[in-house]
């Protein structure tokens, strides 16, 4: 079985997130992690891209009715037709998440991930938010998403 | 049709808490309106004993597989089966949302309800939270809910 | 808390359908059950319009984003946002369900019915299904329901 | 993005389905397509052990909790906790399914899948239902399965 972390943040979002999502979904897939996201645009697509820069692989938990909404670096569409409820989804197939900046439904799978357990990692961004532990770069993020989960490390179990 | 209202709010809850919300319950009910609420303790709790104290109707959507974990006040238990993706179907329900103190799972509630454009008042709690409507008692709460909903007043449409 | 059965069926159906449908619900409200379904048209809305027509009380699971999509017979609509995945929870909050004649959404409800084991009494339908209860009148529908669980002759547990 | 096919089954299942299922993930993963399943036991367990015999890729869209209630040959855990809801995810997501012999868990994602009009191969079974594709043989069941939709023959669009 293949080590799951989730990329979390808004689907729309400026030029800085955008490279620093492509960072984390990079440094993801060189260490081995399969990068699950909502397979939208904005953090979702852009940290699918860095995944698929270095030869990862990607699953997009997708809101609505068809593969067809996915973004173009998503290799496994999963399609629920769940709406928003997919949101916890998202995290729940998750060994760790990653957060970027994001809105009320990055907040939403924040706060659904913290319920059950599993730890955020929150880069640059929720500051005020209780309970993630913050990172500043791409480097210290995956750091301490790999600290965070005993076998992260080399992406299996 | 009925008007739906839903209150949020920890599964456990101190005494203050219980009192707010079992007002909130109550004056829900005499407006005519049917309280959604998670179904299960707490917070959850006391507004269903708030609102069957004055003769309103209350529904529980169950996280889990059985109308047994509904709270003695739940009149009508919808069975989801769903754990945490639930906490969608309450907010969607509800034409404006209470949200009393409570933890990472009203956290996510609150952030699915403003992400679907559901009013949310926040009862003496979630200060720090953008987008919410704040109050300081379930008589303002109440007040602020009917006003944000057309025809919540008369309970009917 | 009060008992909930489910009636089941399609969502367009012939006038023979729509009066077992309406005879279905006006017994099962006269019986003090709460009736939930699909909240859409056909057989979900026939059987409501016999409930209401009894004094009953209707709860609508619906599959998409809005009340407004319940039909004119529902009291209380639970908005999932979950499309047929809603189907797990029309059935599974019900102590019985009640299967008029319908296609593949109603086989499914059948099917999760059956897998989770809640008594299916398929009126007028289903006869090659196993699995099912069959009756041939409403009355008999009503009767094979009472009899599969205890306690729903009064409507209470 | 990869193109996804479903096999789905009993989670137990005797020798001549096991053997069967094996053969079924072995050549969808031979032509590229990646496999979906519900993760569990039975005919999950024997389509993903031949996926991954052949060098292809598996997906469980699991019904629990934690990703270690998946068989041992599937890559990508989806852990949804939405119990048998699940089941609506695992057809959604494919472009085809195929369905071995199972019981009411599986007639429930075949009846599902028809809902969605997405096209259902029965290999060696559910002879009585209609609107599926019978196949007698697992060459025969890939073979329609690569027909009944545009571009599954290169496992990729």
């Amino acid at each position: 079985m293949r080590t799951v972390a989730a990329v979390i943040g808004g689907g729309v979002c400026d030029q800085e997130t955008t490279l620093l999502a492509e960072k984390v979904g990079e440094q993801l897939a060189e260490r081995g992690v399969v990068l699950v996201c909502g397979g939208l645009g904005g953090v979702m697509e852009a940290a699918a891209r860095g995944a698929k820069r270095a030869g990862g692989t990607t699953v997009g938990i997708l809101p609505g009715f068809s593969a067809q909404e996915a973004n173009p670096y998503i290799d496994i569409p999963i399609v629920t037709g769940l709406s928003h409820a997919r949101n916890a989804i998202v995290v729940r197939s998750a060994k760790v998440v990653i957060a970027l900046p994001g809105e009320y439904g990055t907040l939403s799978e924040i706060a659904l991930a913290l319920k059950m357990r599993i730890p955020v990692i929150a880069l640059n961004a929720w500051y005020s938010q209780e309970g993630v532990i913050h990172a500043k770069t791409p480097e210290e993020a995956i750091q301490k998403a790999l600290k965070s989960i005993p076998g992260l490390a080399d992406g299996n179990r």
